[in-house]
This record gives C-alpha cells, structure tokens and sequence, in this order.
C-alpha cells in the first residue's frame, strides 16, 4: 500500500507555521485531554490538535477496518495492536481528510468545532500505556565517555559492548510526558572523601539525550523476531529524556545496573511520530567492526537523519543550547536492538518501549549528558545568562528537540521538556 | 477490624486434605478459567477453586464497598487497588461463608454448582497485570556465593551490599503462572577457550528459588513510602522462579546487568497468599550490621518464617528435592526494600510485583540455584535415577513448594512449575 500520507506536496487547509515540525507530511499520534476532561486520541497539524475520536464518530474513518470506539480510548496501545497496515490506512486518510482540497471537513463549521483545537487549549497525556520498557546503550562515543570516566579509559569499552546491543530493563510507572516537573530525587551516595555512604539528595543530576520507539506485538512467548522483519513491528519513535542521577547511580549500580539513578522519573514528548513518516530521512547506519553475528546483520539503510538538540534554562532566563546531536551516530539500529532483545523468545507487546541510549555524536558540543559535556564537572558549561553548570541545579529546565528536513519537508517532534524541582524534605 | 480469618479452630464445609496448603485458614486470591472459558477471580479450599464473580453475583459480598463486577475480572489489580481494609472484609467474609456452620451456601447445591469448581477442572491465570517488576538481591548467602565464584573469593561482597538492598528491573511481560513450559533461550556466550563470542542454546539454564511480593498503589511520583508504612502497601506473596541463563549472564551482565539471561521467562505459583494470612508466621529477620540508614530502620519482626523446597524432576522420572531454604534467611526484608524502591519518589502501582532474589540458606543444602549447589558446575547433583546434573536438561521440570506451619495450621503457596523445553531452532 503506498505511503501517500508523504506526499511532499501536499498542503493542508489547517494553517502551518514556518518551521513548525507538525506539516501535513508529519500526522503524529497521541492522546490529549480538552478543557472539558475528554480524553481522546488524536493528531497534530500545525498548532492544532485534531479529536480522532470526533472524527470517528462523525464516519471520517469509514471503510477502515477499525473497532467503534478506536480513538476514543485513553492510549493508543489498542489502534497500534492493529498493525502496520491500518496504521498508514488512517495516516493516509487523515491527509485526505485534511489535504486543502478536500472540503468536507474544511467547509463543514459545525464539525471542524468539534475535531479541531488549539495546542494551547489541550493537555498531553502519556500516549501509551507502556507495558515494559527497555533501555539500550547504542551510542559508542557515550559508551566510549562513560568507560573512560568511570572505567579505565585505555580499555574504555567493555569486551561485549561491538557484539551485542547491550540493554537493560527500566521502570515504566515513572514514564511521564513532555510538561511534568520532576523531583531531584533522594537516595544513598558515597562521596570520594567519606568513610561510609551518606543519604540526602542527589548532587549529580543529569539528562540523557535519547530518543525512544514504540512496538506492537511482535511475537510469542518463546520465538525471536528476524532481524528482516523487526521493522514492520516499531510504530514510531518519540524524544527521551532519560534522566540520571549519577552519584546514586555510582554507588548503587554494581553488579546489576542502575535503579534508583534511573527510575524517579523519565520524559517522552508526547507525538509519537510514524515510522512511515520518517522513511524519507532513512540514511546510512555506522560501519560496523567487527561484523555482527548473523542474527543482528542488515543490508541498506536502517538509521534515521534526526536533528537533535538541547537547551538548558535556568529560573526565570532564556535557554541556552548546550548539545547537538544526531540519531544517526548510533552504532546499533532499532532492528538490531529489537533482534537482540527478542532472541532469547523474550515477548514484545504494543505499547512496549525501547530507549536508544545516551546519543553522543563525535565531537564535545554533540555530547548528550552533562557528564559527558562537562566531563565529570570538570569543564564547567557556559550558560548565556553568565552563569556556569557541571549538572542541573534546582529549578532548572531541559528542553529538547528533534527533527528531519530534507528540500521538501521538516518531519518534527516537538519538545521533550521537564524542569527540576527542589527534593522531597524526608523528616 | 480483626483478622476473623486466621482463627485456628475453624473449620470448612469444603473437605482439606490433611497436610494441604489451602485450609480456610488462608484465602488465597488469584485468577482461573474454567471449561465453560469463564474467567473470574477466585480463591481456594483445599482442593476447590472457588468463583468469586458468581459469589458477589448471588449477593454474598453484599454490605462491603465494592463495584458491581470487581470479581468478575481477569486480573486483581481493581481488587488490590481497594487497599489493606477491603482485603481483609473480603477475606473475613469468605471464611464466613465456608465456615462448617454456616450453611447457606453449604445446603444449596444450585448454588454451588455454580460457586465450587474442582482444581482439576479450571486453569490457573496470572493473578494481577504486573506493570512493573523489580528484583532484588538480598540473600546474603546467595550475594555471597555468587560474589565468590564470578569475582573476588577474598571480597565477595560488594561495597554497597550491607548498605542497600541492591535491586534492578526485570522483564514484566515473560512473568508466566506456574505450569507453563518454558524453551531453553538462545543467546550469545563467551566459552572460556573461545577467541570471540558463540551463538545458541544455553548449556547453563537454572533456576532461582526466590518469593516475590504484590503491591497495591503505594505513593504518588515524587514522595517516598515511610518504612513503618510500607507492609500496608503489600498484598500478598507468591513463589517465584527467577528463571536464568547462567553462561548469557556472564557474558552480556557488565555494566548494566542481567537482561537476556534473565528475561526469557519468569515462573510464579497462581495464588496470592495474603500478608493478613501469613501473620501468624511473623519471625525476627536476621541482625542487620552495620545498622542501616534511618529511612530503612524498623524495629520488631518483619520476616516470615515459610519453609521453602526445590524438586528437580527429569522428564519420565522421579522428583529429586535438591534444595531446602527458608524465606527468613533474608538479609533485607520486603518493607526495607519497598521503602528503598520509593526513597527517590518512584512510583509504585497496584500489581506491582517484587521479586526477593535467590533465598539461599547456611548451608550446601539450602542454596537456591544450580549455580550454588553445583558450585559452578563443579560438583554434580545426584538425582534419585542415578543421573547427575550440573545444570536444568531440556525437559526437566522445576518445582517449587512453599508453606508455613505452626502447631494449629498449614499455610502453603502450591507450586510453582515451570518444564524447560529445547530452544527454538534459529535458521
């Protein structure tokens, strides 16, 4: 079936600021709520969000194969159940819907009243109900920073880390979307000068630049799914930011990984954006060396060009970019991490999600950590207001962002932001 | 309200087989099909499954707050969400109902044809919808064990081992109810004489003897649960099987711990013992020092004393007990963890689940996996057919049994049962 949702000529009859990451080309999922508590499934064109489930009712999805109250549903875990196919039949019928020569909608006051809001009227929900989430560690120069820091940095990468995409299972009820604040999270640390460890909150909090992908159901208790076939099982992939707490997470994570470092919260933007969507920014993925095993092995090309930025802003100042980066550093793709994760007969649901990693590109200004671009708190950050970080201080918000653009068309994701907050007072 | 539930002089109109887990001194909860492919949620006397849906149907819950159909669905979660006080009014009213002298049920055989299924004639569910499942580690003797033979013999136990009940996150969709066959997982390994890493089977599946408990909605993101309050926030317990690649774990588990070797299956028995049940088995945990951080101390008892087996069975063979441990002979107990899980504000949701680690007791003979009682492989097991075993067969079955008993009753869990099966062939 043709992907014609991409159409890079195409104009909607919804107005699209320049720049905006929401054209036409884009129609993201999600979930939000109107200002009079309907919860509802929708997309984004522009600066509006549109009600699928209005548009459900109103017969828009007609000659879709869709249960009745599809989008009228609090996650999207349902629809995605559905598979790739009915996912580009509603993508693409919602470009009819809403190309400018399609009057039906457009002419139509009464409905467009009832499908259609402003971003600023809305609240973003989490868009799935995640099931189980993975986190990976694809990114070689984030792994290659952190061994060196932490590790020894002649041997900075562990012996398994060219062979397998390694991963780890993290929290999913701290999962929470773009807009929450989040508190700096207590816990036991063991400073370099103390004779024991010491509880209070955490010194070292960090962001994590990732991005993440949302999966159907890909398989059954006990068989893998092929590296050929693990595409057609990713919905779509939104921001991530991973946040870490890297003095507990020094303390705590020997021998089975980080816990309470990693699980006081994490942020996602909130638009899933499609696989199908993003298939015009496909690009090469990293030489890999030396060769995967032939379970991991891919021909042609399976990463994605996507811009990626971000910017601190202090109280009461203006942002300061502090990292660009690019999803196409990864060295491992989203099939191979799905391969990998999957080889074992381990179960994959819809609404499952899988972290990249921490997406440090080659040079200092394209690290995606604090800790990597103030290598431990020994380069200080230069913030425009003047004023210096080695990690987030209280109050402090991260902001980032993604993007594809190509001569046609700016794929986007919105804004992936969070904002620190003071500890909890434990008496 | 009092625990009317555990008075020992009750007895049921439901015969008990003598020695049997399930007198009506312990109301399990857990979730059953029958042949007519009813599920419901249930609890159990000896050997009856009994159907609470058809119960609250015919009005015997009524005058407890409860909504219309909280038995008749597939997971507790609703049910357990309801809190401490709920449980123990639907608990107390069970074993009213069952109780020899009250006959209305008891004398109506329309009734209870619809009420009392014989185990042999229902299917056991997975009780809850487990949305986040953490693992801990707290057997010291187990720590220790493991730490001896993958590390340092002379310092077997990490710096931060007598500090922190050290946890991690595992894999909530491969958790399964006892009795469902689990395939030998493939992965990739790193022999001893190797150059680089193989592909295939596993040569070192094992088992965890572990207990595992269920939470209900314990915080809000952000704010810790107290450790006076965190046994509040338990529901009950199962036996779990923390199912594990010993040779996948060595070579994928550094730096960012067990996640293939661990996640091809987890195995809990079906019926949820409840906290207010295993009251009377309350026993004094082991001295804790150095004297742990305030916000993990307590003070009394808070360890149950529940005698704990493994049998190895090979395929066409007999059982073989080849392990005998206790859950007392944890180092941390469930509220230490609990209140370390949420110190830093996770989120802790109805049906969580929390595995305790591998319970290995003082001596050979306790220990709670291959791993241990093999020594690594170096001193076989003898089984009663004359085979040895230095890890799990393809077709062996593990099965797990646990119960508590005084002088006046029994309080028991099942099994826990779970068959390896070859690996999936990879083409």
């Amino acid at each position: 079936m043709p992907n014609n949702a991409n159409d890079p000529n195409r104009k909607s009859w919804i107005e699209v600021p320049k720049n905006s990451d929401f054209p036409i080309q884009n129609i993201p999922f999600g979930v939000f709520i109107t200002k009079e508590d309907v919860i509802t499934i929708g997309t984004r064109i522009g600066d509006c969000a549109i009600d699928m489930g209005a548009l459900q009712q109103l017969g828009y999805f007609n000659g879709i194969d869709l249960t009745d109250d599809m989008f009228m549903q609090d996650t999207l875990n349902d629809f995605i159940s559905d598979g790739k196919k009915t996912w580009r039949l509603v993508r693409n019928r919602l470009a009819e819907i809403f190309d400018e020569n399609n009057s039906s909608l457009r002419d139509n006051k009464k409905q467009r009243d009832v499908v259609i809001f402003k971003m600023d009227d809305i609240e973003m929900q989490l868009p799935v109900q995640i099931g189980d989430y993975t986190d990976f560690y694809s990114s070689k120069e984030h792994a290659t920073n952190v061994g060196k820091m932490f590790r020894d940095p002649e041997n900075a990468l562990l012996p398994n880390w060219l062979h397998i995409p390694v991963g780890y299972h993290g929290r999913s009820s701290t999962i929470v979307p773009s807009g929450k604040n989040i508190r700096r999270p207590n816990g036991q640390t063991m400073p370099a000068d103390a004779t024991g460890p010491v509880f209070g909150p955490s010194k070292l909090v960090d962001f994590e630049l990732e991005m993440a992908f949302i999966t159907t159901d890909a398989n059954v208790l006990g068989e893998p799914v092929p590296i050929d076939e693990a595409e057609d099982y990713i919905f779509g992939m939104v921001l991530f930011n991973d946040w870490s707490a890297r003095d507990i997470q020094k303390w705590e994570y020997v021998p089975l990984g980080p816990f309470l470092a990693k699980n006081f919260a994490s942020t996602i933007s909130p638009w899933i954006v499609t696989m199908d969507a993003l298939e015009p920014f496909k690009t090469e993925s990293c030489e890999q060396s030396p060769a995967p095993m032939k379970y991991l092995q891919q021909k042609d090309k399976h990463t994605f060009d996507i811009n990626l930025e971000v910017s601190l802003q202090p109280e009461n100042s203006s942002e300061t970019v502090i990292s660009k980066s690019n999803f196409k550093y990864m060295y491992w793709t989203m099939a191979q991490q799905l391969a990998h994760h999957t080889v074992n007969g381990c179960r994959v649901n819809s609404g499952d999600m899988m972290g990249s990693g921490t997406i440090s590109g080659p040079t200092p200004d394209s690290f995606g950590s604090m800790l990597e671009l103030s290598w431990g708190g020994k380069n200080p950050i230069k913030l425009n207001d003047g004023s210096e970080r080695k990690f987030i201080n209280d109050n402090d918000t991260v902001i980032m962002r993604g993007y594809c653009q190509n001569k046609e068309v700016r794929i986007g994701f919105g804004e992936c932001v969070g904002k620190i907050l003071p500890a909890f007072e434990i008496k």
